[in-house]
């Protein structure tokens, strides 16, 4: 860590717990590659509006970097959301701009990035999201929004969930949306159909991580897979479809866009994502 | 600096401005010192309320060092202030224990302990105090309720402020009060009966370095006198009452030891004050 002085910038995460979170290893990282005055720390919320009040009171607090359980809360409490972050519903990024705090998401534009940077073509493909809860929001609004898929396809067991995002979907991009519910055989057909999957549901993370929502034989080898779940680093879902010979797209990837988006937010400069993917290495591997 | 932990603790200094603010490097080079899990950082604020509000709600902001034009209004935000601190009117430090803000002042205590630690005696003596300001009152409240002088004298040239200074004192204390308007006249008379001189006005403060309140010649040798200037660390009343032999106390004993003490509340732990003095004295000989 570089030295503190009056005009070190103050970034945070703030959830409930914070006691695992890895962003002030990644943020703490980058600031430290770049010799930059900012320092990165982790503070457990329950009173949310009361957080961001105090963040807009004090100056030098730059910035936060929101996780459970105040993603959709937050975003009551900002003064200006960008209209794809109203339509996911939540933010995971504060940023404090003069007398303003500006929320926005970078869950979604992250999750888009790791694919581009694998070299996995969203435009004009037909893409398999799994699951329709906040994640699946935030990446099915990017992609709909940012990018131009030939069509998403949307699976859950929750119906509620399932319909709802569908029909915001369709309300607000002109992409084509599919959504059924999650059986064996909606699975297989939409298996058979898509170029890209995007597993966004919690199976198969640490402690269960012998758990994958799809059976391995469903896989094609044409196929990129992408998994959200980042523990372990490579999911039963993602050694399967790599060994049908699929692309994988680990979920360390979006995790690490995020925060890099982030971390350009905050500091207005280009993150140092090889040292911040370092860092974030060395934890998820301890 | 140390690493950044999920854990780690925040502190900053409030108030407007503060891009001069010695404290951060203070607390700092104490944190260091010792390899504690904090970190110290300057905010500028003017909505007190609100900065008080977001401590209470973000979880390891640990507390505040208040400064001008805040240590009033603080006051009014916090849970609980002991009855000294009540007495003053002010506070200069929030401690954020468990669900609660503390407000309490160390800059009387700070002044006390500067006099304690430069061999001087309080109890007995009678204390000529030259100035009825916000800097006055925190160290008159705190000379007649811990220690036990024989008379406080008070001078100043505003008889509101004096008159309201003694009042209180006379109210809150069975210490004995002389408080006289500052005159060439009651300025011979006072320091010709004290045997320790508390210097509590601007006067003398860099750039007006050539400024004292005290005619040279007025000093006597067996006098103590304290200035609680601290730039330039020695004043020319200082410098005066020196070379008519009497004990001095710089200023930024004071300074330091009221910053000492705030450590300590933070920290919990003593604070190393001479890693801390070693700092401050490089900021103020740069």
């Amino acid at each position: 860590m570089r030295t503190i002085s009056t005009s070190t910038q103050l970034c945070a995460v703030i959830g409930n717990p914070v006691g695992h979170s890895l962003s002030p290893a990644i943020h703490n990282a980058g600031y430290e590659a770049l010799d930059l005055d900012f320092v990165y720390i982790a503070c457990r919320v329950e009173d949310v509006a009361a957080a961001l009040g105090g963040v807009r009171a004090l100056g030098n607090f730059r910035g936060l970097s929101v996780t459970i359980p105040h993603k959709i809360e937050a975003m009551k409490h900002v003064d200006e959301v960008a209209k794809v972050d109203r339509a996911i519903g939540s933010i995971n990024t504060v940023v404090h701009e003069g007398d303003k705090l500006l929320g926005l998401g970078t869950d979604g534009p992250g999750a888009l990035k790791a694919l581009a940077d694998a070299g996995v073509t969203v435009d004009g493909r037909r893409i398999l999201m799994l699951g329709a809860g906040g994640a699946a929001r935030a990446i099915g609004f990017t992609l709909a929004w940012k990018a131009a898929p030939a069509e998403l396809i949307l699976l859950d067991i929750n119906e509620e969930m399932l319909r709802g995002l569908a029909a915001d979907l369709r309300a607000g991009s002109a992409t084509p949306i599919m959504d059924a519910i999650l059986t064996p055989d909606t699975l297989e057909d939409a298996l058979g159909r898509a170029e890209v999957v995007i597993h966004c549901t919690p199976i198969g993370m640490h402690p269960k991580v012998d758990a994958s929502l799809v059976p391995a034989e469903f896989f094609r080898p044409e196929q990129a897979v992408f998994d959200i779940v980042y523990t372990p680093l490579e999911t039963k879902l993602l050694a399967d479809a790599r060994a049908r010979g699929c692309r994988v797209i680990p979920g360390v990837e979006m995790f690490l866009n995020q925060a890099v988006l982030q971390f350009e937010y905050f500091t207005g400069v280009p993150a140092p994502i090889d040292a911040m993917r370092r860092v974030l290495m060395e934890h998820l591997t301890r």
